[in-house]
């Protein structure tokens, strides 16, 4: 199988949405009279982001859906995205369930696949998305996409569906953590096949003021929050905790709540709104059928402040998943 | 260094043209009135596409030229490009003139880097890049960018430029060629610095009736415009060989030929464009500051046809570089 008759049989399907598909030297797209391109961009390397010999369905799903969830914290809808690929070989045992994967999650979003690359090399996806949001009109420089700056004090901090289950999950495939049967396949599940919170997204346009998925550890992405929106926030430890199916169930508390605060892979949204607009925010959950849990509250004072089952609050240093820090023994996790 | 760190060290500039840049979910970009989104990804491997001791400050340069190169294919204006990056490890000493050669091309360029990720692992960078081209107004779904599907039989074959020195400079490097040193600079050069055609591609909009980017090999590219297109074409065999500027310097003859026709990283344009328009291409050329040869014709009947020296007419398969095709030797020379 060479590179052309590999795109052929796995990454070609005609465009519906783009001027013009993959084939060309470039791919064409326009925007609808009004609307802005949201892009983002993610690359996964294998035994750095996934255990080389994770089920290639899986990965097809991870690897556009950890994309789409940039486009969900943003109030994006998707459109298109390329795939590069670098593969050691080409194999159809692995490709054919990798675009199976693949497929079905862009399917899902209506999100087509619109140009790529493939080589050989060491396993390496890089996918970069594109979705529509409503421009201004008043004012063709800004946006109503949902961003990161627009924390104000007194707003209410919100997240979405679960948190730590794909921590918990990857501790037990590290041997670090044993969870029941039933618990780990559920933990798993997330960790190997998040769900972009899209129509969650959508539905906080023009409700959320600040808004970011969930990559790299709840108390991390909210700090980003904080740092572009030069505020701080008062997280109530319990609440947070509560967003987590299995705390209570006996998992150690400690692992727990790194997995809860700081564990990755989760591709929930973390978001603010003026309390004013609470029944907005429920609205949206409604709308989405994602539930949405109040967690704290927006500072003018900076910094990160937990507020404990005791009522003690104490500051907190976030720190997110890190590529590069050696100190961050997550960064080594999944490396072999 | 961190993530963040690294980042903000060499990869954060205020976004000028982008409605947001990098440091948000997503970056949004906003198309003036009219225009489309011309989209290209290109990923570029350690050990296949560059050798890993290859000078930084040129693999800056060439990881974006050769996404470059796809839009001036298209007769996109560059616009903004993402950067992905895996990396070994975070040293200054590398990512400091990596992140200047890719700055000086960017600035050249007007093209604004809005997001991108960073990781570690096996050197590999992937980079999709923006251009604006108009669309047309009369059909929505329409688009003036240049594509490799208009060739018409009659239409003249041109390639900018200078081809087959990418491919010696290689040669060379591996040790299959000795080159003089004056030739043998110039030809790595080319291959590690290459120039996308930018101005060139903007002058042929209205003028060519099909364009690639000699990536593969010119035989290989201008195959896929007969292929898109539904055409053939014969090609003259002294007129490509004189667009080499050291074919007569006593270069082995085969080596020669094969460095021309089927070299790989000239990125020249290969076009198309009937005969009526010869005058506006010389135009074309002259505003672009870029030669531009005729080599052949487009016509009707499908395949590739080489006329040599003698006047004999061989057909000839087009054989571009594959990455997966094992019989192609080119697929593993990069690779140690």
């Amino acid at each position: 199988m060479d590179e052309f008759e590999l795109i052929q049989r796995y990454f070609s399907r005609p465009a519906a949405k783009a001027v013009l598909g993959a084939g060309d030297d470039c791919a064409i797209l326009q925007t609808a009279a009004g609307m802005q391109l949201a892009i983002s961009t993610d690359m996964l390397v294998a035994g750095r982001h996934f255990f080389p010999g994770v089920d290639p369905h899986a990965l097809g799903h991870k690897a556009l859906a950890v994309n789409l969830s940039d486009l969900a914290a943003c109030g994006a809808r998707p459109l298109a995205f390329t795939l590069a690929l670098a593969l050691p070989q080409a194999q159809a045992a692995w490709l054919e369930p990798f675009a199976a994967g693949l497929w079905a999650l862009a399917d899902a979003h209506g999100c087509e696949l619109v140009g790529g690359d493939t080589t050989r090399g060491p396993l390496t996806l890089c996918i970069t998305v594109f979705g529509e949001v409503p421009g201004d009109a008043r004012a063709p420089t800004r946006t109503q996409a949902l961003l990161r700056s627009g924390a104000q004090p007194g707003d209410d901090v919100y997240v979405s569906g679960t948190l730590g289950e794909a921590a918990l999950g990857l501790q037990h495939q590290l041997g670090r953590l044993q969870l029941d049967p039933a618990v780990a396949a559920a933990c798993s599940a997330r960790l190997e096949r998040p769900t972009p919170r899209i129509a969650l997204g959508l539905a906080l346009r023009g409700v959320a003021s600040a808004c970011a998925d969930v990559s790299d550890g709840l108390l991390g992405d909210l700090g980003h929050i904080l740092a572009r929106s030069g505020v701080g926030a008062q997280i109530d430890h319990a609440a947070v905790l509560a967003a987590c199916p299995w705390a209570g169930s006996g998992i150690n508390a400690q692992m727990l709540r790194d997995c809860v605060l700081s564990g990755g892979d989760d591709y929930e949204l973390v978001f603010t709104a003026p309390p004013d607009l609470a029944g907005a925010v429920a609205a949206a959950a409604q709308t989405s059928g994602t539930p949405v849990r109040r967690i704290g509250s927006i500072q003018a004072q900076t910094g990160l402040r937990l507020r404990d089952e005791q009522g003690r609050v104490r500051d907190h240093v976030p720190i997110g998943f890190d590529h590069f820090a050696s100190a961050n023994a997550q960064a080594d996790e999944v490396a072999q």
